[in-house]
């Protein structure tokens, strides 16, 4: 049982707290508890109305609801958590996982692609999940049509994480419910939404995320321009992952975002091999570890910085060093005043720790 | 007319005179004459028979041939010689040229392949050298079945040159006599041997290092791993030009050679605009220049050179650099030593400017 559940679920599913303010919370304030006494001053404090917290009654009904279903959460910071996803800047403080929890302490490779994938690039991807399997790799995808249920039928014997976009029990596409029930069996099912969750659009990159976050690295294999799978396959680069891609003749239209990824400098990939000579991370950095929370900051009056932080940050993104410098105030004090403007609803995080304010 | 003519072509159809050999007696004797001159002496102090000159008729014989054929000579070092085939090491001496001689003083393009490429990815050459033409660039290639055909074909209007392994008559493979033909009259036709030369085995290499010299950069599509198309693209990275390559899905065999092109750092091309992205050689660098002999360096006496350089040389190729290093004498002085070995039919010299003693 993870200590301190209940606090953290209450932060954590409080509109507004996404995970990389619940991050810096618990860097400022050391629990969640500790966070959650502090936030309707720090939002008050940032100019807007305290966010209404989550009740005590509410994440224990959530909790329940995972034991239920036979799942269990993993925290960032504790035991079983991924190491290579706890890298992340946004990565997910909960998530919630339901099979093999073994599987998330072996090295994991990615495989991901068109929905609308060719017969052969299917059977292409299932044959690769399958010989990555027998290199004793975890494969990774994210449980949709094409090309991610032919790579977790692949490694299915093997050892296979299905990351999906709604919550822990939702069948997302309906079609691939048998497959979702063979991941709890013999695979690994993770969610970071609620129990109950349905997928929407927007929960699709967080998804995506997860997949590039816990794996070594990520193959994408057919993948249309402009598609999701090239979103994971960027997340990934940006993660300091390989990036790898299987190419294809010009003539055919669903190579062309491979082929472009490969022009950008993915590693073209032909086979398991290829694969296995792409990752160069060796498997004792994934092994999961515990991570202490960081200790807490001496609290700060951030009283003074606030309004000249206010001042700083207009519409357009900013890097927070940026603000840092030209604000002169301490790293400290700044963070605290990005902290309360977002709990105030006031402030926006984008990729690449950029801040804007929220137009009002 | 190229002056000299007949003194270059005895000097370079007489039997154990190369490319290289040829380059270094004109850059120590200053014209052919004396070149031809030096020739029976230089060899006996290598510890040979003097070779057996062409004769002044075989010389002119040729000449009349080619003239009959309505073809003519192109000499390295004179007007019309492509500026980027002069900086091999190994740039043929003499071509036969028969078409339009202007394509020789405009950017040019390779596209090489294999000869029982599919349909698909002969009508994708056909294209991709149709509107490389449209880009005004020249397309160079062998003139081959498959890809090398379809190469031609598709920039015939716009300019495409091919060049040939046998003599600048003769037609090979048969089928593609007319295609041949249609260069004389709409591209132009290149031949390094003498007329009537029917190609043999090792004749394509040669073939293959003009193909790849007189262009700014090399496209392959659809080669077989060990393919003569590889050979080119060596060749074409080798002088330092632009590598690529049109990829293919690793289910397809006929992909595998492009595919591993990409993979050791050739650059995926999927259209022309890759390509013109891909050549950064500006035309400037392209057009035909007078190159003007090296002046003859002094006379040197060579006698004590020669039996310490003999000394120092084994089977193994080694870098003449390191001989001339190892030997303590001048650089003119091995140099010398060295072609007294090689007329004499006792040297034998390796890519990368090596050269190695030939077993007697």
């Amino acid at each position: 049982m993870i200590e301190d559940l209940v606090d953290r679920l209450r932060l954590l599913r409080t509109p507004g707290i996404g995970p990389v303010t619940f991050r810096q919370l618990i860097a400022r304030f050391g629990t969640p508890a500790a966070a959650l006494a502090a936030v309707p001053d720090l939002a008050r404090r940032g100019g807007g109305k305290a966010p209404v917290l989550r009740t005590t009654a509410q994440a224990e009904r959530e909790i329940a609801q995972v034991e239920k279903l036979g799942a269990r959460f993993v925290a960032l910071g504790q035991g079983l958590y991924p190491r290579l996803l706890a890298e992340l800047e946004d990565a997910p403080p909960l998530l919630v996982a339901k099979g093999d929890l073994n599987l998330l302490d072996r090295q994991s490779v990615a495989i991901v692609g068109a929905r609308n994938a060719s017969a052969a690039a299917c059977r292409f991807a299932r044959g690769l999940a399958y010989d990555l399997g027998q290199q004793n790799l975890v494969v990774v995808s994210g449980l949709a049509r094409g090309i991610d249920s032919a790579a977790h039928d692949g490694a299915l014997a093997s050892g296979t994480i299905g990351v999906i976009a709604g919550g822990i029990d939702v069948f997302y596409p309906p079609e691939n419910e048998g497959r979702q029930r063979a991941l709890y069996e013999e695979g690994l099912v993770l969610a970071e939404m609620p129990p109950g969750t349905e997928p929407r659009a927007r929960h699709f990159p967080y998804r995506n995320r997860i997949i590039a976050g816990v794996s070594s690295g990520t193959v994408v294999i057919e993948a249309a321009p402009r598609s999701g799978s090239l979103i994971t396959a960027r997340l990934a680069a940006e993660a300091g992952r390989d990036v790898m891609a299987v190419p294809g003749s010009p003539l055919d239209p669903r190579a062309q975002g491979c082929n472009q990824l490969i022009r950008d400098g993915a590693t073209l990939i032909q086979n398991a091999a290829d694969v296995v000579e792409a990752i160069r991370l060796p498997a004792s950095l994934v092994r999961a570890v515990r991570v202490d929370y960081e200790a807490p900051v001496e609290a700060l009056n951030g009283d003074d910085a606030l309004g000249l932080i206010e001042a700083l940050l207009g519409p357009s993104p900013a890097p927070v060093d940026e603000i840092i410098r030209l604000s002169g105030a301490s790293s400290g004090a700044v963070q605290m005043a990005l902290l309360e403007l977002d709990l105030a609803g006031r402030l926006e995080r984008h990729a690449g720790g950029k801040v804007s304010l929220r137009s009002a």
